[in-house]
């Protein structure tokens, strides 16, 4: 895969700082941030504009151009990437690493003195632009909002904003309707004593009102915003999808309803005109509350004695605790989610030693697998298909010029997950299809210690989840080994892969207690460059644990797995294990063999079965 | 002992809180805060407003009095003894509780429209005055600096402020010197741009000038700032202390020096007027920099756009990281206090049976053998000596009102230290002069686990300290046990016992990375209210780690114990230990019994030495 070449463009972009078409004043640099308006991890097509004027299109990562300089931040996950896909035009700026400056420091060391720094206002969270404004403007400088998108006047073949229909869920689905769901939110809105509530991010649109969409890839969202009164509900969606009459029925639109129910549909571009109508209407202490990453557009829209702003949202808090309804959604779907990979596993075995199988070829068997099963809408995120060297680029893609054969001699990293209308998955599993070295074997031990360590972890109700990250990470440092990513992110039920309010990384300080019910992530890895990657990864709930003194009633919690794919027994170095987490790996696949065997007998799927069973013998530990 | 009767006192305070003598406008409530106009954590009697007017003397709390009520913030460590000190007339908010409201939260809910909440400007540190004053205003409150300190108008018999001579500290202790420490210093002002540095903390005026003093009880300082220019030194100090010949040596104040090393001696008063000439005489792009948590007075003195304000300064970086002659100075002191701890233990094993010995005994008697130490200073810190119920208590110091006789049938928590000229120490011990209950053993060895557990860590070079706080807890959280307060503090050389930037704990999330040389203390514990308490406290050092895999040359860190005093094997439950955690007690035995061996053996001490080598017996797991 060769660099995208960006000369030209950032020419083009250059240009644009400056003419007066466009700016007041020229900017001496302009941010292109990763977002869209909603701050949503994964980006319709029309939203790549990062991507655009750099050519690196991993999930996260902010531009800054300047006249002189061109400058791209990224975190470890996406550093090999990076630096293969941007050209030389282009600065690599590693976050995480100690030396590397922050975005607002390297503008400050850079700039001529008295610089404007542009950014579009509907990109950038309020969060980044109240920290950038401030170090700017102490160092001399000047944030400025750049109504035009500088990218946009240059991207002549920028495609639609995507508008596709909506998919209603039942209760059966939700276990909550979306009335009571606004009936909950206007109780903590009125604890909270603010009058309107702004939905901005798309998931929690999603959530609140128990629709599902498609306009992004792999987040079955839809692009809209909300806004919600003690007494009114006011929804922001573009195209005929309010014409759909199962959408209507869902929405209750054509029904005599309680006015505090009845929902207006307004088109998804008025948002901005429609809450300042709204401000201009407040009386002092009369509050509206949003998220502090909603848009800066948005936030200065509201005058700051009417802001209430919170790093997550009464809905982002509520989305997070999974009821029963979508717990149990969740388990049918990680058990078909589970059928799928014993399907594809069984036949990697068969088809590797061939030497026929790419990665490319191995996704797109994993996704024909996981489309036979029940209730499945599409991948819930693009499928990391790595064997040897690309296992080490974090979030790796195969694309043809990257596609490796898998082969005997290398281990092969698969991380892929699905939505189904019950439930999301996210599972990584590290598989050796010839015989594994010693060393391969003696890192992935020490990642499975780290991954059990957190899974098998008893912690106090009201912990938060970043207090267990160095768990995952103990067996590893021993040796002097590590890897340079949080170990797990909340997960959705049917939505975002990724969501807030809880996760377990280092990094990840603002995190909101864990609580049974809540969903995340466990994924510890070992990645070394150039040879192999090493991951495993479940989806895990937390679930309250029995101790012999419960935290003096403080209640005590723990993680049951989500996820039930056996963990290769091969790659084990057995001799590693204490006797207790010999018991976990043997406790566990003995529940993947029960609960996906059921399932796979019933789905008539013998040979995976088979290969099932195989997979889940017990270990044995010499004494 | 009997709560303070604060019903009169809280009278005069409303009182002068609408007094115009003392406030342009009547304020509707008053905050006292704990520290002193250096944030320190010891204060001088002068200073304990707080204690004062609530009677409540834990090193850490905030009282606010508005016209109906009268409220004291503290944490974890505090909330029996608050409750005991306290009157009817307070509230005790328990800090670190999921309901307690926060200060601000607590004044919205309370105060009538449009209030004034008054402070002293010189007592409360520029980050809380933020964070208090944007809570407050965004409610349509108003904090408002009250020059005048309204605690000192009815404190009729407030003790002068201290002004004790100084003592000198030459190379051998030091290491560097302050010419040195005032180079290095310039140069990191000279990276970040600034011209001006202000020293506000007492033990960072301390440290860099090579001096101790004796103004505040355990901690080793005097009153004093110091305003570091690029050319210039100035200290602020107060008394006929620079008469003293000895120190106008050390610092040079005779001699013909480079005028960038003179120091000019200042009225300790004139901090204020001296800061505002020298910014009065700044131009744009000269910054002054100084703590976020220097006194707001001070930094309401230097304009917004002059502020270079940071959490952590450079002194107090440089401060952390002890060269080979302060950490050798430790390691000498350590053994000197070890030594004292081997007389006091072997002395209460014979005296605890008779009844005689009360906690105030056993903790005199603990200063009289650390005094019998070479280069003993004073104490470190107010001696917890507790048994049985009082240990739950856990910043507890035995007062004739709640003093208990040590008995062959409680537990007795022992945590103490002491100021030598060549070092700091801080030492926790649980000890069992009967037979401890099953129930006392378990508990003492999760205890135990968790101690070794971050003792024994290996982490990668640049680790923050609180993302071990979790190995300390992972034992005791398996049962459902847990502590409230944090794991671990730095200690400084022959300084501070408790000093920043780093740390071990599930609350410090602004720790600086842990380096070779850092100096931390291990703490975890477990306490039953009403019943007993457990810690096991020593101090130690990061030194580098040898690994297998070295983290990709970043490198590896771990621990070195300094404090070297036995952990009473009697009170151990060995089947509940590992192999690895049984050698780590038996090598660490070990090191004892040779190194302090060696000392007592030199000081002629037999008898502790008997005591020291039955205490260090290894112990023998079943396998």
């Amino acid at each position: 895969m060769s660099p995208k070449v960006t000369t030209e463009l950032l020419k083009q972009l250059r240009q644009v700082m400056k003419s007066p078409r466009y700016v007041q004043e020229p900017v001496q640099a302009y941010i292109v941030p990763s977002g869209d308006a909603h701050q949503s991890e994964y980006i319709a097509p029309c939203d790549c504009r990062r991507a655009f004027i750099s050519g690196f299109d991993g999930s996260a990562g902010t531009a800054i151009v300047t006249e002189q300089h061109a400058a791209m931040w990224t975190d470890g996950r996406y550093f090999l990437q990076a630096a293969n896909q941007m050209d030389n035009n282009w600065t690599l700026m590693k976050m995480g690493l100690k030396d590397t400056p922050t975005q607002e420091d390297w503008l400050v060391s850079v700039l001529p003195e008295g610089s404007k720094v542009g950014v579009d206002p509907f990109i950038i969270p309020t969060d980044q632009w109240k920290r950038m404004s401030k170090v700017l403007r102490s160092a001399g400088h000047d944030l400025v909002p750049v109504k035009e998108n500088l990218i946009n006047t240059i991207w002549t073949d920028c495609p639609q904003r995507p508008c596709k229909p909506l998919i209603t869920l039942d209760l059966s689905y939700t276990g909550v309707s979306w009335r009571e769901k606004i009936v909950a939110l206007r109780s903590k809105m009125a604890e909270r004593k603010v009058l309107w509530f702004v939905v901005t991010a798309l998931d929690e649109v999603a959530w609140l009102f128990n629709l599902r969409g498609s306009d992004v890839e792999y987040n079955p969202v839809f692009f809209a915003y909300a806004v919600i009164g003690m007494n009114t509900i006011r929804l922001f969606i573009d195209g005929d999808r309010m014409m759909d009459p199962a959408v209507r029925e869902h929405l209750q639109l054509d029904s005599t309803l309680e006015p505090e129910f009845k929902i207006q549909v307004m088109p998804y571009g008025s948002i901005l005109m429609e809450l300042q109508a709204i401000v201009a209407g407040l009386s002092p202490k009369e509050k509206v509350w949003l998220s502090d990453k909603a848009s800066y557009a948005l936030t200065e829209a509201i005058p700051k004695a009417y802001r209430y702003l919170t790093p997550y949202t009464p809905v982002c808090i509520a989305k997070a605790v999974k009821n029963a309804s979508e717990t149990e959604g969740m388990r049918r779907a990680h058990i078909k989610d589970a059928v799928a990979l014993c399907e594809l596993f069984n036949w990697l075995e068969k088809e590797v030693p061939k030497g026929t199988v790419t990665e490319i070829i191995a996704a797109d068997k994993a996704e024909e697998f996981r489309s036979q099963q029940q209730d499945f809408v599409e991948l819930s995120f693009a499928t990391i298909s790595s064997t040897g060297p690309n296992g080490a680029i974090i979030h790796y893609k195969p694309v043809p010029e990257t596609n490796r054969t898998l082969s005997v001699n290398e281990i092969y990293l698969l991380d892929s997950g699905a939505q189904y209308k019950d439930g999301t998955t996210d599972v990584t599993r590290t598989m050796h299809f010839g015989t594994p070295s010693a060393y391969e074997k003696e890192c992935f031990t020490y990642v499975l210690k780290g991954h059990i360590a957190v899974s098998a972890a008893i912690f106090p109700n009201g912990t938060k989840g970043h207090l267990l990250d160095s768990f995952a990470r103990s067996a590893l440092w021993d040796c002097g080994l590590d890897y340079l990513h949080g170990t797990g992110h909340g997960v959705g039920s049917f939505l975002n892969v990724h969501e807030g309010p809880c996760g377990i990384s280092y990094k990840t300080f603002a995190d909101e207690p864990l609580e049974a019910g809540m969903i995340v992530s466990d994924e510890p890895g070992y990645y070394e460059d150039g040879s192999f990657g090493i991951r495993i990864e479940n989806v895990v709930l937390v679930i309250p644990a029995e101790t012999k003194y419960n935290f003096k009633n403080r209640g005590s919690l723990t993680f049951e797995p989500l996820t039930l794919v056996p963990i290769q027994t091969k790659m084990i170095d057995v001799s590693l294990l204490t006797q207790k987490e010999c018991n976990w790996v043997n406790d566990y696949h003995l529940k993947c063999r029960e609960v996906v065997g059921a399932e796979l007998e019933r789905q008539g799927r013998h040979e995976a079965l088979q290969w099932l069973i195989r997979e889940t013998e017990p270990l044995l530990r010499a004494q």
